[in-house]
């Protein structure tokens, strides 16, 4: 039984245990102060072409995102978010423990617009409702789709005309910025973004998020709050050389490209029979739209999730891929359609 | 420059990274329900002869201790700890961001016992005052002492009669039970204790801890808790590989019994040239009070952080040894005392 | 310019300043435990008919709203609302301050049924989610409509087989057990609802609402949530007084009435004229769809609120009348349309 | 039976009914914006001598204690208060469930100053630990004692030098003010404090604390704040109704006159007698040590509470006198002596 559950269902690339191993007996200080987590940083930084950013790791992503946002926002002020956004639905209430309300809207495609929040604005009229001051999107979204430049620089700029933080979570960036659809690069990201985080769990890593800080407002004292949610991991070496390992060449850019390519190997093949998506197929989590006797013979050899009925005869499926995916697997599924 | 500064300066086990290689192609369930987690847990189990317990594994201790404790508690319910209890100085207030009070003993050698635990109790007459219910222990404490099955026993009648949960960190639970002061087993700590937690980041894992709940009241809805606080960590298989090669034989106790066998090698030096010690050393930390000279001349050889001034010509310092603190290292130390 | 904007434009009713210059001078406990506090409980557990009430009295509604729902639930447990709910949308975060997430039903009427609610249950899977566990309604609701008893019968049978706590905010209880359209008693709201409250700052009172318990599991510690959020008043005779002063009789119930005549009145003659409104008119806050220029005619006059843009011509406004409103003043609106 | 148990026993001063029956009938803006409040607010900016502050006038001292230090801190930033403070021990909680650590120094007479704080400071070395960010005082304190003019000059610029807010519960202001003891003005308390408040509830209103913003940085979006804590009344004309009428002319500091007063008389009875006092009588909460066989005689005619057992045979009480105490009562006591 071959498993398109998620991305991850492996353990990590070998060039990241090898990196352990050899980097295993030193000596390191604890915290992040070590210098393979200091590479790491100088490599993102060349990445994103800028050298003022703060960068911290953290192990997880709903941990990346409880962090950021309770370290961005005073009490009273609101998250705004797509309705289907991992902070809203798939994190048991992670934002609101930390006191913060998500204010969301409804879209079919998992993306965010000026459209989309103008009326989440216009809405806080005074101090009987919440203030909202930071949009959360994903890229790649929940459905697999990617943001254009176009679009994030819109949103970019639609977020700092109204004076509202915009923060990406990048659990799954890597497959993103290698989708066929992107033109974005890790460097627009920055200049794009307040904040973003760099998924490493996803992406080919044993464990770890990239957090990249570039609004000076949201860097004071992000320490402390990494602290308080018990995000600041003592052996910080462990998520340090696995991203200096990732991002020392183009490995990180090269897991999730063969993600996306086997992705899309299925989509095309879906696309052919004539099959439709939730979402447009753009990366490695793809949303087919299958007759019910056809799914209940593909999960006889093929783990996956259901996403929704669509009628009494389809339901809309989940397929993810990952950087450990065997293109047999995939031909083999290809064929059984 | 030879660090004692702590028990996570260097990576993991051999073994552990030979585990995690072994395993690594292997596709998991995520979050904790793979093979690997499940063996570990059955490998627990039988240390602590007990198949109810709900066993789970996050990624620190300050993770571990949040999560449990707000699990644990209504919003009006406090926690007793020792002053010196991590939770009360270490962890940037996590506890009390999730809105519950720290109360707290000052206590000689970091433990806490019911005379220092009854005023705190007597004290709380009313509802104007918070409502005590769970008594933070530490095992080994912060400085490094132990518990005997005696204390603890004591403490766990007084804790019931009194309907508080017991709680016990363990993040050096390894360096405690493997104690040549100790008489308790894993199996003393699960009758013991309502839930406690066995640390393997600074016993020779990578990262992790797993949380051991004994108590049926905590085990209600615990997953919602970890998902809740960003401890549910999605390829959950790291730390059950991990914990699963620490318990399959004596591996988690043997690198705690070196860790400790070195700590007590420079301790019976220390007491040999008549200096004496914040607190009785019993395991991989100890705590000489040394001249500031000999402080001086140490420093430029060896990493280690002062603990506190006692005098104007002597300070007491920390000195913490791991599973991989290297004997030589340790004599060398020792010749220049 | 007379006022329709709310029902707390004015002071209070002459009976409650009379009580209160009465008892001025009378040495009392404080925090509830005073004579005239005691006599109120008394009295309203003769109106729900049971004596096993927990009533609490606090000094605004969403304050109640506050303690009620952070004292029920663990922090993984959800509330479920109306959209409209005044605690989603106009009490500034106040439930997510305490670390729930609200989830919530579009509904035209601002009432919840099992089959607006039952859809929030079937989504909530697993601990990736958070588990709903309290249902949060208004009686009247934000539209000024009210429970029928069929209603509520429903409501509360669905929630008790569902495990979900029902609690009815009641900051306008009054309107809603003296609408024309109403069918249900104090004692059938204490025997259908989990916990309710009365209000009395929006009916007549100087400020206070009755917070009543009815669910065993709600009442323990109750008191200690109370002080915990600031809700436990020291002088507490300032509301035991008040409410003793309005169900020592028909006080309560006749002011309701009042504020629900003169809501009619004008309802009806906007009926006769045609207008239409946002939800049917059934208590003091009524919803009437106009003509801009009727609007910015009446607006030279009487003080409102806009509610909606209904159309390029069209806006709804919200009337409010209280236990205050004069008679004459509603005869002059009315000739004015 | 005569009750020295509290300042809050009787109901409000009659010049206060007679303001607020006068006024009862006119219709009013909500939530703080009716004439009165803004009456009461013009009147407090001539006392403190700045027309800069923001005021908002609130339910209960608890509930100002929990808003202001909510609205003030960001998450990791903690409160430094002596031990005795309110918010430390009698508030169950209450700034903990905003998610802040209190810090605390103990104190003979209840009293803060820079050498009781500094410890805190240099305690908090890094991101490890909370970041001490206000320093929470009361006056008169928890003991009765009240801060001499140059106390709190020191204090403030101690706080200012280190980046501190200072903070001033004033819930019984009005009596540290009259004391014979005191040289302070409300001016100098608004040129001290970053922000403080004026407690009506203990001194001869019905209900309601003015909270007096100094610094700007508290200023901003308070309000939200207020409202998400359930502390924004809706019909907060009865509040500014109060502290309209107390400092219209000297009411407000009259009243407190007289309770120190009484109280001082007291005081001087049991000094001439030889009974010393747990902290120096200085306003109107004194602490008498008295033999046990005295306390038991008083007991069978006045209330009051027991503070601390001092040895076998004495107990200190805490005695406390009001705006209503009537002198005969005090001078029945003080013949009982």
């Amino acid at each position: 039984m071959f498993s398109f559950k998620n991305d991850y269902s492996e353990g990590c690339h070998p060039r990241i245990l090898e990196a352990l191993s050899k980097a295993n007996t030193d000596q390191q200080e604890g915290y992040g102060d070590d210098e393979y987590s200091n590479e790491a940083r100088k490599l993102i930084m060349q990445q994103i072409q800028n050298t003022d950013a703060k960068i911290r790791f953290v192990s997880g992503g709903t941990q990346a995102n409880a962090v950021v946002i309770a370290a961005a926002l005073r009490p009273h002020e609101s998250v705004i978010s797509a309705e289907s956004g991992h902070i809203n639905i798939h994190e048991a209430g992670a934002i609101e423990a930390t006191g913060h309300k998500i204010e969301f809207a409804s879209t079919t495609d998992g993306k965010l617009s000026p459209a989309l929040i103008e009326p989440l604005l216009v809405k806080a009229e005074d101090h009987h409702m919440v203030k909202p001051k930071l949009v959360y999107i994903s890229n790649s979204t929940e459905l697999g789709t990617v943001y254009r430049k176009a679009e994030l620089e819109t949103l970019s700029a639609f977020c700092r005309q109204n004076n509202l933080y915009l923060f990406c979570d990048g659990a799954r960036l890597g497959a993103a910025l290698t989708s066929p659809a992107n033109d974005l690069t890790l460097a627009d990201m920055a200049s794009l973004c307040d904040v973003f985080y760099i998924g490493g769990t996803k992406n080919g890593a044993l464990m770890g998020e990239a957090i990249v800080i570039m609004n000076d407002a949201l860097k004071t004292d992000f320490e402390f709050h990494l602290k308080q949610r018990g995000a600041l991991i003592s052996k910080g070496r462990l998520i340090g050389i696995q991203f200096a390992e990732m991002f020392r060449d183009e490995l990180f850019f090269e897991m999730a490209q063969h993600a996306n390519k086997m992705a899309m190997k299925i989509a095309a093949a879906l696309q052919q029979k004539g099959f439709r998506f939730v979402a447009e197929p753009e990366s490695n989590q793809i949303f087919p739209i299958l007759p019910n006797e056809l799914i209940a013979k593909l999960e006889k050899h093929y783990g996956f999730y259901h996403w929704k009925k669509v009628d009494n005869n389809h339901t809309s499926i989940r397929l993810v891929t990952s950087w450990a995916t065997d293109e047999k697997a995939v031909d083999e599924f290809v064929n059984m359609l």
